[in-house]
């Protein structure tokens, strides 16, 4: 038996569902096709590696979702979706990467079949897997339907995370502090980068007790020395250096839960611009924590963090933090609330974000970040313990 | 410093950038814009995990390409393409996942800048990383141009590989033997499924002496029993157990160059239906290998296949390969060529598929193949050199 088809009770579905169709209800729409592997699995609990070819779920107002995909992926919608047998559909292989078809004919004829032809219908248009072609596709085969922009409708239903959810990340906090602490603990001069990357991946992989490590949106990042000027460099074969920064940007992960958790170790001396720099971080993110309080808004944490940094003379143009959860690659944020000073959203308890205020100089980059909890009261709850510092080591 | 910046010669990336601009030439382009990461390493050499925002490489017909993307990415692409620094046009962080701002908007200031206001201007419609949006702000920003489909058009001119290319690939293929090895060996009732990948993991990126390895564009991918019947679940926690099968969809990845290949393993006695695929499987696969010759059609591979399969009564609805080469996430395939009956594209040497005919019953998985590479005369060589057949362990 594959493990529990679908990870969430019921109850937490229906949750899911109805805030969906609410959010459905105030746009407007009767329909709505969700590309997005990670609203997916939110509303239904598939979950395989089978987004690279084109699926979906469809949400209506009235009946239960239909999962839509590829023929040999519809025994994996049958082991991990609790979705009955009726509300699979499965296009045909012949239009999987066609030249001369497209399986928005399909899911096209699929909605009118349903009664959708001249609907309201909602598509994610800023979405990884809802192309361009898959767009205009859909508009040429449903001309009486009006096709309407619904990036992100389900993403902003996941900000606030119920209980159950909440268990998953502690979960994957845990991972991300078994990982954090391997990687610092085996960074040292003359270890191959993609050796130590191999252990991180175990030690992802192997979890905590029966908690099982499932993989990251992004593979580990670790870049060192003046690589790690350029923060989404994956590692190479060359050893560690004396003198030299390493930073890790992990997560661990639990059933696609994501704890992102970063930390950089020195090995030598760290230069005097880094640890000005790593003390006014520090103050920063403590700041940060502080503002991170319910009723609050986004944009509190990124201001609190900037005074710090100021101070220190250092400009940072970057977003500091970013909304998490469940997520499928490429990228582990919800895509939703960032942390920035535009960013007006109120912050309620249950939402969970990774503050991450990297640094990248010319030739260092500094990451210790949080991943918190905004809690009932009082500033935010840290999922994971662990000092918050640059490690130097010799 | 980090490994060598852009992994190829000179005369390797000029030679890319002529097909490129012959094919643009074809299609009566001025202009191209690269959003795929795999085409925008293809092309550069840029190599970074950064393709979860917008950035892309824009080929012109008389001056080097330009990359294009995240301020913060923009010391990635010094450390990794061959690029000059006037060839680097990053855009701002406020363009991120912002609600009110779109990356494309930046992109249409710097396509006018360049003289492409009223242009004909490629872009990937079918592609991962191009949306619904990018696609229609760049209509909205770009008025006066002709806004035209140029999928796959960078992926064609991948289809042949070079000496160098092959000199990758025989790498990857090295590593993923190992990694073939690795999983074979481990299989063994009560081994978790997670440890058993934390493994593979370990195999693929430890690599093969100096050649280290790279991240798969897929996650390894090996349900067991029932499971099986799946071809894209991941992993869990459970353990293996006696009398299921176990296969191993996995690739050797040498800097972003895949060579898949799959095995799988029964531990028990396997039953007669699927030993009788297997011996169905392999006839078929040997007659494929025949059949892929240089001369010949993609087809002509896929109804080699067919007859054995069709002899031992299974019929296989799903394409049985595709292209193969540089990759990122999620698919490792080039988005070309397929191995099936209506493919009738003429195979030439230098021309490497993953030949895939997985087999998915009710109750097991089937997964024996071959990476191959078209020669200049003879059948089909394999990049892999092992057994041909299922794996039975007690």
């Amino acid at each position: 038996m594959h493990q529990t088809p679908a990870p969430f009770t019921a109850p937490e579905y229906d949750r899911r569902l109805s805030l969906t169709r609410a959010a459905m209800t105030e746009q407007g729409l009767d329909v709505l096709f969700v590309e997005d592997p990670s609203n997916m699995a939110w509303l239904t609990g598939y979950d395989g590696w089978s987004f690279y070819v084109h699926q979906g779920v469809i949400v209506t107002h009235d009946r239960e979702p239909v999962w839509w995909g590829r023929n040999i992926d519809t025994n994996g919608a049958r082991r991990t979706a609790w979705l009955s047998e009726d509300s699979l559909r499965p296009y045909d292989d012949q239009y999987v990467q066609s030249t001369t078809r497209h399986p928005m004919q399909h899911l096209a004829a699929l909605l009118k079949e349903m009664g959708f032809e001249n609907a309201r219908v909602g598509v994610e248009m800023e979405n990884y897997y809802f192309s361009a072609k898959a767009y205009v596709t859909l508009l040429a085969e449903l001309p009486g339907a009006q096709i309407l922009d619904a990036t992100a409708l389900v993403n902003w239903q996941r900000a606030v995370k119920s209980p159950e959810e909440i268990v998953f990340m502690r979960k994957a906090a845990r991972i991300a502090e078994k990982m954090v602490d391997g990687a610092i603990e085996r960074t040292r001069p003359g270890l191959r980068k993609n050796e130590l990357v191999a252990e991180i991946y175990r030690d992802a992989l192997t979890g905590v007790g029966d908690d099982w490590g499932d993989y990251p949106a992004l593979v580990p990042m670790c870049p060192s020395g003046a690589d790690s000027s350029a923060p989404h460099l994956t590692w190479d074969g060359n050893a560690l250096a004396a003198q030299q920064c390493t930073f890790f940007e992990l997560a661990g992960v639990y059933r696609r839960y994501h704890v992102p958790f970063c930390r950089t170790v020195y090995l030598g001396t760290p230069p005097d611009d880094m640890k000005r720099a790593e003390a006014a971080l520090v103050e920063g993110l403590e700041a940060g924590l502080e503002a991170a309080r319910a009723g609050n808004r986004a944009a509190d944490i990124a201001n609190a963090l900037a005074g710090p940094l100021e101070r220190a003379g250092i400009e940072r143009g970057a977003r500091c933090g970013y909304s998490i959860g469940l997520s499928y690659p490429p990228d582990w944020g919800e895509r939703t609330i960032s942390l920035r000073s535009e960013d007006e959203t109120v912050l309620r308890p249950g939402m969970t974000f990774h503050f991450m205020p990297g640094l990248w100089a010319p030739n260092w980059g500094l990451e210790i970040t949080e991943s918190l909890l905004i809690t009932e009261d009082g500033p935010a709850e840290t999922f994971c313990d662990r000092p918050r510092q640059m490690f130097v080591k010799p």
